[in-house]
């Protein structure tokens, strides 16, 4: 499953014109892999962005770099090795590991061992391997591919090119958007956190979670992260958001467009997120917030109130990640404050025991 | 698998009825549906049980709402609306919502599909899904589900009623109570986090982890959670509690029962929970630890020490919630207080140096 | 499946020998089980290493104790009682453990319920259960064992004596080391969190995550965590190394030697663990880092930065151990000494005001 293109290798002038860069140095370079800065040998391309780690690009094996014209400057191509311009080095090299690594492709068609009830649709384009499950009235898209002990409940959709990993779990009426993957044992759409305490039993009276789950399109949610259905309603994530492992997304979510939760994120019922919204790892939400577009909450940050203004955030709660600075450096401070109080309070004591002795010798040279 | 209600709709005055409520306003009013006070339309039921929103119970347009006497002054019936009084709106909205919504039922039966060991017993009001594994000597009650690629292990026991939703693992001798639920990737039974470290060889030496899990009665417990087995022992969850997603309870730990467990807990081993728990999100506790009956720690709180007294608490480590805001306030504060002691430090030098310069002055005229 | 050893009970004086532990007391004591010290019961042998907690000692019920020299004072041996006398009674319980519970043996054979795809090498003394699938070309050792429900991919490779238990996910291509156990849930080889924003479309540009996982040998890896694949080249977890439920691995980090990773333990990608490194549980780690061999990360602690020293550390961003004691100590004073420094303020101007006033006098005086 391991897919090479059986295009490569390729010359660093079909790169270029691949990649949409301008190509420095020898354009018939022979290049069968891209690799990192560090790790990269004869023949492979790799990449460079920060101008920090201009010494690591002087040391290089790679044959070949992608960089910046502004660190042009810092590469001696030499014979033998070459340097792909762009404007942004990262994307383009994501692109080139993209062109030796493209996506696997599937045979397509339904599997003897698998398990297809009666009334599902699998489009004749769809993969669906061995023991594999498609309940009944689902729909599975063209070029959707779903793997084995993957479960897709009664009534639940999965989108063209949709990708569904072994042990993932999409229940009744789910519905996974066009291009999303799945990785590994992703629940999609286990009941909603609710009840209500019932004294007179006493007991957490279940409150029916007769809603859904709705994944957007290009979306990809990590390993064993759990996206709930909504108590009533839809429980959303937006198109081309991407999710980290080990996740938690409450019934009644809604996730904007192309935002970012990584691993360990936990967002708890209710609460609404922008576009473009990034969590870092750890970080929890309340219910019932809100997070406008472009907000960045850092590494395990944890929300407690309305988000309003876009830019960094830290803390939990979270304040600015400038103010989070500041907070963290009189932190540091404070033993020594704390002792600093001490020597105040001692200073003061003996200027009033001064100031009193000398009053008192003045009243008694009165 | 959606299951609606064939009763349905009801009166309002039936709804009234069923829930105990007093209906004010017309009686033959037909209810389709429940929402949010926000989402509700014509025909729908809805709940207002906090007057600082009483705002959107002026605009809401459901057709009726539930409410407490107190609140009735807020709401204007108008012709085709009405309400039903009650001392606990979301508790009734609960149960409302169960009555248009009632659980699924699944056709009784071992599916052919299924894989049901030599020697596991099945009751014949059980059900048993296709690609569903009941183990050698485990029992299945009546009325239980379980669904494709969920386990059962050898000896165990699922109670009745249970339910077992897709990719659950129960582990062999661990048994589940009647009318419990487990979503989607639940792992029960997983062997413990123990080992003793052997300098000799080196190696952490495996602890053999002997025990079993058991689950009480009424528990429900969220997509991927992990509950371990025993060193020796039960590890045990009392009736009726409810744990979220993701949430981790190690080996030999105790939960009372009645208690929350919010989505991402974390419970080392060995450690003792009260009746009526509650952990907010991300919560962590420390191993051999004791939290009391009706402790409620808030979310991503570090609990490191035996817990004695009921009440809210937060931190890490935790304090009380009054402690915290009151810390938290005088975190705020600290910046400043920096500068202020700088100050102080200036004028007390100040104030040195004009007393000193007084003194020598006053010994001069002397 | 519960292992119990057929050799036992076993006599005291065997069990010393096995241990080889001193034996004090009654060498021909039947013994039939382990237990805690509070647990224990009559022909059961316990253990006890924290003089501590030498009144648990005195009243424990068990037979027989395994403990230190040191500790031999505290312990009344009496009629049909005995001790052993070891250097790490922990150490020695565990062994004593795993006399009585000897790891489960299971028939070796490929159940005919399974599925393992042409071109997989299956070893005939490893155990496929039903319900198990092997990709194509992968191999499996001897003596490994595939449980129902768990997926090994294509070119996967299981080594001789490992554990999958139900619901585990092996993706393609990567490899589990001899004797390691892998617990229900576990995904290895999701695709590692890597993007490159392409602003043009937008969208969050897919890196191909090309590489794989390799598990070392006699790991240990907890229910539902999940171990990423590398983008390019080996996300490692060293030979030794124990980790707990729910942990996440990020793409291309390196877990070194008899490591220990507690229960929901996040690590972005490419970090970089030494040996012997202790994470308590939640702890978080961002990428690119380095911890040094040796470091003890405690509980909910958040590393930002390069850990270089071995030894304790705590807090959010850490801090040694000594200095977060230090500074939640001046924490907890912080309310009272911004009291002190009001207090301060006026003592200062009273004094100022005190002061000018005297001079004022003396100056009216001159």
């Amino acid at each position: 499953m391991k897919a090479t293109n059986p295009a490569a290798p390729f010359t660093l002038g079909q790169l270029a014109e691949l990649l949409g860069a301008r190509c420095v140095g020898e354009a018939a370079l022979s290049i069968d892999g891209v690799n990192g800065l560090d790790e990269a040998g004869p023949g492979e391309l790799t990449f460079f962005s920060n101008l920090h780690y201009r010494d690591r690009l002087a040391t290089t094996k790679a044959s070949a770099v992608i960089l910046k014209e502004e660190a042009l400057g810092c590469f001696v191509p030499g014979e033998g090795r070459g340097a792909l311009v762009v404007d942004d080095p990262y994307l383009a090299f994501a692109r080139a590991s993209a062109l030796f690594h493209p996506a696997p492709v599937f045979a397509p068609g339904i599997d003897p061992r698998a398990i297809v009830e009666p009334g599902a649709e699998v489009d004749e384009a769809a993969t669906v391997m061995a023991c594999a499950y498609v309940g009944a009235g689902a729909r599975v898209g063209p070029g959707a591919v779903i793997f084995p002990f993957t479960f897709v409940g009664e009534g639940a959709r999965v989108g063209p090119g949709a990708i569904l990993y072994p042990g993932v779990v999409v229940r009744e009426r789910c519905a996974i958007g066009a291009g999303s993957i799945l990785q590994p044992g992703v629940a999609i759409g286990g009941d909603g956190f609710g009840f209500a305490f019932d004294k007179s039993v006493p007991c957490h009276f279940k409150i029916p979670q007769a809603g859904v789950v709705e994944i957007g399109r290009d979306v990809e949610i990590g390993a064993n992260s759990a996206i709930d259905r909504a108590t009533l309603g839809v429980t959303r994530i937006g198109d081309g958001t991407k999710i980290d492992n080990l996740v938690q997304v409450g019934h009644n979510v809604a996730v904007g467009p192309l935002s970012i939760l990584c691993g360990q994120v936990g967002i708890a019922g209710s609460s609404t997120l922008g576009k473009g919204v990034v969590c870092g790892g750890q970080v929890g939400l309340g219910n019932h917030l809100k997070v406008c577009d472009g907000a960045r909450i850092g590494p395990k940050a944890g929300v407690m109130a309305d988000v309003t203004e876009p830019g960094d955030y830290l803390g939990a709660p979270i304040v600015s990640s400038r103010e989070f600075m500041r907070q963290q450096a009189a932190q540091r401070r404070l033993p020594d404050a704390l002792k600093a109080i001490q020597r105040l309070e001692r200073r003061v004591a003996e200027l009033e025991k001064r100031l009193e002795a000398s009053l008192e010798k003045d009243k008694g040279g009165d």
